[in-house]
């Protein structure tokens, strides 16, 4: 296996892809692309005993994720103290196959794993949502109404290393038995990806405002 | 609060919303149309110590969703032994506030907690997952190589109940600060959804297999 396939080596045991071990990679590169290509995570934590899946917005800055919300809100309060799982996943397509058993998922996945850390500086705090902010629409930050100060102080941060992950990515069409091949019923992929529709202005715009470019660019998938 | 809105009362202390819980829902109808919308789901378990998050197809019968894998799995090991947590989102669009501080995202959300059972008879781990298939492409299952014995034997199968189920939705333009409103910049929601593109054939199938006009029909979202 090389480097290049990101085969190679899971960075730790509990990380190491057991089935289906033929869709996993490793590389820095495969993980920073499946990070990038979506803003949406599913962090596992247990709180009250019971291991919470909370769907959140994300983004990356090098080699660690961020995430935001409320002070007040539990996992933030829960996740200083265990390991949690960070979850991202992107459905590709759906794998028609000649025999159900055959029939599978398109798909990127990635699972990191580690001990997140709180943001409490309320510098770094702002510094850091603005990445989050012009991180999705380009410069977007400098034309909002600027940050109160008791925005800040409401808004709880964190951070997560992206050192213990593992990725896992299905393409292509079915993987029938071979014997199944000349079964006549239709095989295939129906490709599914997130589509970004035409901006929608708020009915309360002023009169005249202009959308920027940059909301035009946003993209995801 | 009224039946209709669905906000009337979470089924147990643990599924009731704090954050954000004007956007609660706990009817039986708001459930089932966000576990219809989509085949993905992210199952909350612990192994090992950490609650890991694993993306998971799922369908639904009833009052009960169900999920399969590998008899060997871990997850199928560990999950009769704890209440589990079985996250289900759409993101649905990027709400384009005035200010930072109101940025959100429309959505579409719900938590199941609770013990799952797995399903160990055969003939009945066969009926659902010719149902699985069936919800997926109507008719399809019938126009598969039948199944084989030892196929039903390796596949694991879970289910849940849907009776400890919490909603989140949140739709419609940002909601920004009453003073902001005159702020000169663009606000509005950029919708985001599943598209479901033109299915590709296997280029093995042999010539002339025609594809079913049940493929055509899928979709999600
Ligand atoms: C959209 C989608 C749909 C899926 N549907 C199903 C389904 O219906 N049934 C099913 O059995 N599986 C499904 N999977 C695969 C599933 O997420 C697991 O990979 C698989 O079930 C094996 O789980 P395990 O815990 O037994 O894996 P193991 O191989 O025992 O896990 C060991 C380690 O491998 C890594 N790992 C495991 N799974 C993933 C992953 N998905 N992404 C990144 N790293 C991973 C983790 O580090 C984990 O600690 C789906 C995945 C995606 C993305
Ligand atoms: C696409 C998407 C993106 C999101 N992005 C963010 C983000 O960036 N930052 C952020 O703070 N939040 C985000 N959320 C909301 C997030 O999922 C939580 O609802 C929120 O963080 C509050 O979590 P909590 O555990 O403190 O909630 P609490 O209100 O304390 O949770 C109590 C109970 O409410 C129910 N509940 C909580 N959240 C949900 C939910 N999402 N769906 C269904 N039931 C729920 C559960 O039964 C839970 O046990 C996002 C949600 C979605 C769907
Ligand atoms: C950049 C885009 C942003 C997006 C997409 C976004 C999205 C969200 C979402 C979905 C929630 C959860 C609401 C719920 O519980 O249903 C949330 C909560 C929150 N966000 Fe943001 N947010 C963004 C930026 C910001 C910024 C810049 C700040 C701070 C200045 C902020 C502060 C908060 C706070 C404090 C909460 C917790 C609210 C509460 O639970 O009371 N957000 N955000
Ligand atoms: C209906 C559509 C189906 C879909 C979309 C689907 C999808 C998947 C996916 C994504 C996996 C995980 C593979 C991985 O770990 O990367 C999986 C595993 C598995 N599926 Fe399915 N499946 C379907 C139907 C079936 C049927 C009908 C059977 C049995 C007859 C079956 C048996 C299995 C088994 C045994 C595994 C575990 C494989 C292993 O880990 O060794 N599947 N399926």
């Amino acid at each position: 296996m090389t480097e290049e396939t990101g085969r190679e080596r899971a960075p730790s045991e509990r990380t190491r892809v057991r089935r289906y071990n033929w869709l996993a990679r490793y590389d820095r590169k495969t993980v920073e692309d499946i990070l990038d290509a979506t803003p949406l995570a599913h962090v596992g934590c247990v709180m009250d005993g019971v291991p919470f899946v909370t769907p959140t917005f994300f983004w990356r800055e090098g080699d660690r994720v961020y995430w935001h919300g409320s002070v007040a809100g539990r996992m933030f309060k829960a996740l200083e103290h265990q390991d949690i799982c960070f979850t991202v996943s992107l459905l590709d397509g759906l794998v028609v196959a000649r025999s159900a058993y055959n029939f599978n998922c398109n798909f990127r996945s990635l699972m990191l794993l580690g001990r997140a850390e709180l943001i409490r500086d309320e510098a770094l705090k702002a510094e850091k949502l603005r990445n989050f902010v012009n991180g999705l629409i380009p410069g977007e930050w400098e034309r909002l109404r600027p940050i109160h100060q008791r925005e800040v102080k409401v808004t709880a941060m964190a951070s997560l290393s992206i050192a213990e992950a593992s990725c896992k990515m299905r393409v292509g069409p079915p993987l029938d038995d071979e014997e199944d091949y000349s079964f006549p019923s239709w095989a295939g992929v129906i490709p599914i990806r997130y589509q970004v529709l035409p901006p929608e202005p708020d009915p309360r715009n002023p009169p005249g405002t202009e959308m920027p470019e940059d909301i035009l660019k946003f993209h995801l998938g």
